[in-house]
């Protein structure tokens, strides 16, 4: 098989087989297939896309391509929950302990962040004592006794997806939906669960600003699904503005632990519970969603969620007494508020400018070897639609530098973040469609 | 400048500047720029295309990347042509002495071939005593003197083309117009040429297949001479089955001398004659393209022409006296004669088959490191719509290794490369179209 008339066919608009894809992937991976004809294939596929087949093919292939997590010796059904990014994203916190204490185990491995704050693994280690490196035996034996873990990424997973998002990134064929899709499942698929519900982030502050192109990149990775036979469901859920008041890794971690508490902001509560009644409905703990919503609001009304949080923490070596303490979290310097420049109405909110506001506090990392401080970021006190008073606070920075400069700078680069109207605006809506392998429901 | 804005902004159907693909040339040249995103970009070009402005931006970098040559010492206006090649094309050794004797000076560097049989210098190598290495100071002092000098290329000619071009034909990006075109070009361009005539061969037996392809890649060329002011004319011809009959390095040039003097085929000598008055007329020496066809005949018929190949012979250390006996080329040992299988007329002859054929005996290198055999190759004596009769030679093989079961295989493809068809066949055109700055003119 010679690479070059692989990637002939593809640029001709043919369809991979399975064998082809194989090649490709396996001799990328082993260096056999060099960078340039790789990159060329990229740009290939940008311009005539895969069918679903191809690219579960692909798909398969990358997850085939490192180590695999055989999930088998926990009993039920896994049902694994990822989101496409965006700031101020707590749900994994919230949704883990829910699904857990409704029945669904949860084995979760996550990556570290790169950007605008760390990873679910980094917001963890804001809890005193908490350890992310736990052997396979450990991880499993963990979710058996308690039914979650969450555990940093080891060993050499999907190194194929590694190598070709690099490439990808320097190529200019990062913008295509099945290589999208396909490296967003590998890794779901190399981390062994059953099921999945995927996050599907759209707006301004998302990956992808549209609905049209979120629902097509959720069609891309539900058919990949469908077609290797893991069940998965994806909801789209809004980017428009940060979907919780929090940035920043110990801020959400509190926020986290008040959302499970029941005093959390209903937004971030809202978008939690249809995650977890998805999940919850793929582990077959319920027959309907309307039953699996139920589900979930009883065991958070009940407190056995946030007990399922407090079994985690400590399971995991971290203070439990950081769900009843919140100061025994890593705690910033300085708070400066930050004032409405008018009166008015939210517009909009740029997320990705406040990401990038909450990383220059130090809580996200521009390069793999920055580190963060847990403490800062930013808290928000206005969402769109929100009505605001000249010189009422709009956020507040939590802050471990304090130069009168930087802090100047860093109070306008959040007030420009905000777009105020005149007018009377209304709130961003929050859930836009759900994509099941039936097809797109929008909401 | 970052590399991926560019392959971004021409994968999204941008123009580029002619500083972006400065960048990219001269970063490709140096290794600044890595394989893998020239083949990104290549591949973002093949399916974005380029405009003429950035096609000639194109084509002036690549001829920039390497050394030029300077033309500028000989008196008058340097016409060159260039052929986009094809099996039994030697046209450029008629066309050179017909244009010297007429009064433009031909000062041609010319590359080794690599394929069915040599490329122009090779054959010109099968004169005893010929010599295609010359300083650049004898080069163009012979030019100088006698107008005519045909050397092979030294120095670092092109580098960026010679590289992109190695680049492209592994990562599936050769069949792009705009690359094709700019290819050719910067190699005209940096030979130094004031003007230039291209012989864009069509149909089965050359690259492009179609008269609308080789149209399309006609005007890419003439638009690039056009943009940076070297005029260039552009005559499609047919490459429908080999345009001389004799296919191999003496053999050609046997067959060249024969048609100086006025006893060569009718096809090749009409084609030749076409291409010559065009650079005449290029050349200025004359006001039309009628008073330029009239000039060339003059020569020719006065034997003006002959002469002129004698001393260009003489001048490159060549004995001249193969002019008057042609067995003082090489001879091949043996000649095998290839007889017709049916009653019938000619009704396609697969060039191509018939220039691997050639090579199989011997007559061109697969490999830059294959020697080539001068005596061998075949010639033809059938053409398209010829009548045969079974048993009549449809051609001849020269041959210097006789194993009978090779031999046969031999005859066999020989025979196979002809179709025959019981009605009468139409002979082939020869000259489909002439491009120039002012349009396509179909004949």
């Amino acid at each position: 098989m010679r690479t070059v008339d692989l990637i002939l066919k593809k640029r001709n608009g043919g369809e991979l087989s399975r064998e082809e894809l194989r090649h490709l992937i396996e001799g990328y991976t082993s260096g056999a297939i060099p960078d340039y004809q790789m990159s060329a294939w990229a740009m290939a596929v940008y311009f005539r896309g895969m069918t679903a087949r191809e690219t579960a093919e692909l798909t398969l292939a990358m997850a085939a391509s490192g180590d695999q997590v055989d999930l088998s010796s926990i009993p039920g059904i896994k049902v694994d929950k990822h989101s496409t990014g965006g700031v101020g994203d707590t749900t994994t916190l919230i949704v883990a302990p829910l699904v857990a204490a409704a029945g669904v185990p949860v084995a979760k491995m996550s990556g570290r962040g790169l950007g605008h704050t760390g990873g679910t693994i980094d917001k963890l280690e804001s809890i005193p004592g908490f350890g992310v490196e736990r052997s396979k035996e450990d991880f499993l034996r963990q979710v058996r006794e308690i039914g979650l873990a969450v555990v940093g990424q080891s060993g050499n997973m999907t190194p194929a997806d590694k190598k070709l998002y690099g490439l990808r990134d320097v190529t200019a064929t990062v913008e295509s939906i099945p290589l999208i899709a396909s490296s967003i499942m590998s890794k779901k698929l190399a981390s062994g669960a059953d099921r999945i519900v995927l996050d599907v982030k759209t707006g301004s502050g998302a990956f992808m600003k549209s609905l049209d192109d979120s629902v097509r990149l959720a069609e891309a990775m539900v058919a990949i699904g469908t077609e290797v036979g893991r069940e998965t469901v994806a909801l789209i859920t809004s980017m428009e503005e940060p979907l919780s008041p929090s940035i920043g890794n110990a801020l959400e971690v509190q926020e986290a632990i008040e959302t499970l508490r029941g005093d959390g902001p209903a937004e971030l509560a809202a978008v939690c519970l249809e995650l977890a009644a998805h999940m919850v409905l793929l582990g077959e703990r319920a027959q309907s969603i309307e039953e699996a919503k139920a589900l979930v609001q009883g065991v958070w009304e009940s407190g056995e969620a946030l007990a399922s949080f407090r079994r985690f923490i400590a399971a995991q070596g971290g203070d439990a007494a950081v769900v009843d303490r919140a100061e025994l979290l890593p705690q910033a310097a300085y708070r400066v508020t930050v004032p409405a420049p008018e009166d008015g109405y939210v517009q909009a909110i740029d997320a990705e400018s406040l990401g990038v506001t909450a990383m220059l506090l130090g809580a996200g990392r521009a390069t793999k070897e920055d580190r963060i401080d847990l403490a800062v970021g930013l808290k928000l006190f206005k969402r769109i639609g929100d009505r605001v008073a000249q010189g009422e606070p709009l956020a507040e920075l939590y802050m471990n530098r304090g130069e009168t400069a930087e802090t100047e700078r860093l109070i306008q680069r959040t007030i420009d973040a905000f777009t105020f109207s005149a007018a009377r605006t209304e709130p961003a809506k929050l859930l836009h469609a759900i994509v099941t392998k039936d097809g797109v429901t929008y909401l």
